[in-house]
């Protein structure tokens, strides 16, 4: 069986956990968190030099890091990544948006605002800077929501996996959905998926 | 033919220019910058929300943003891009790394340094956070490079060009490269590909 190593209330690592109760994976999870200084540890470092989580673990012993990639590996050959050579590459456009512009707003400024550990980091400046970036990226999901109701084609895909995961719980970090409607009716179509499993479970 | 709209001296656009070269790909560059605004026109946003390039675009009309994704579409098919699903999952694992922990600061020091209208946002404190994120980038691409050819496998990848294309600059944002000499060999062997051309080149 798979192993998950990851933080339970990380949206990075809840990826990997929601496609796996999507599409019925079973898999170990190991909870590595950096608030206690898991990912710093040698035997951690060990499997990934980068130190983040989500890490992936094969029965085998391989490791693989970054939690869009674990997307990829998991979901090959699923519903969840389309064939069609253009789509598929609009659903990798919609990732690396999300680790790029999405990510460092949404993500960082719930991290600031919700983890005792980093309110040294969350300097004024900070705080504006990542809302002003939040809002900017969840414009840009608003335009293609509006008016579809996934990321990508008319089903849902890994795309809709990986912005799901902080886009539901950006209001934790002060940004309010109620701007852009369509994200907030997409996030409500993304919960609704047969096997949905929310933030907080583990296997 | 495909267009690829972006900006001569940006790594991220140099990326799927290589591609093209090395794959012998015919294609039309279109000069647009965020230094002179062309990034903010209404024509290039109602092509690319996210206001950022490179862009392709193919024959038809159709818009693909993201340097990585723009890369996965072109080289599908190609010898760039591993068969194998781990090995192909891992090429994507760098791509990411590329763009959440090296381009932000290697790239982006790069861009402070270099680029005039840049100046007032390049602080003590962005120098500094840039120079360490680059450096702790630099020296996880050395852990692999320092007793590997290439970042997947034992042939170059999708992920050697899209590092490649702000490693081989990283001393114009004052990386000294000759700290991970596995990563400045690598530098070599890349610019040895057959095709190979200089991120100066423009068809």
């Amino acid at each position: 069986m798979i192993t998950i190593h990851g933080m339970a209330d990380s949206g990075n690592c809840y990826k990997p956990r929601l496609l796996a109760a999507l599409i019925g994976l079973p898999f170990r999870h190991n909870e590595v968190s950096f608030l206690d200084g898991g990912t710093a540890r040698p035997a951690f470092r060990a499997m990934a030099p980068l130190g983040k989580v989500p890490v992936l673990q094969l029965d085998d012993g391989r490791a693989l890091p970054e939690s869009n990639a674990i997307l990829t590996y998991l979901g090959d050959g699923t519903a969840f990544v389309p064939q069609d050579r253009f789509a598929h590459a609009e659903m990798l456009a919609w990732m690396f948006f999300e680790q790029y512009s999405h990510e460092p707003h949404v993500a960082v400024r719930r991290s600031l605002t919700v983890y005792p550990a980093l309110a040294a980091a969350a300097t004024p400046e900070r705080m504006a800077a990542t809302l002003e970036g939040g809002r900017k990226a969840l414009g840009v999901m608003e335009l293609r929501l509006a008016a579809h109701e996934w990321l990508v084609g008319d089903a849902p895909s890994l795309a809709d996996i990986a912005l799901y995961a902080y886009t539901h719980v950006a209001a934790e970090g002060g940004f309010d959905l109620g701007e852009t409607p369509g994200v907030a009716r997409w996030v409500e179509r993304v919960a609704a998926l047969p096997g949905y499993r929310p933030m907080t479970w583990l296997p």
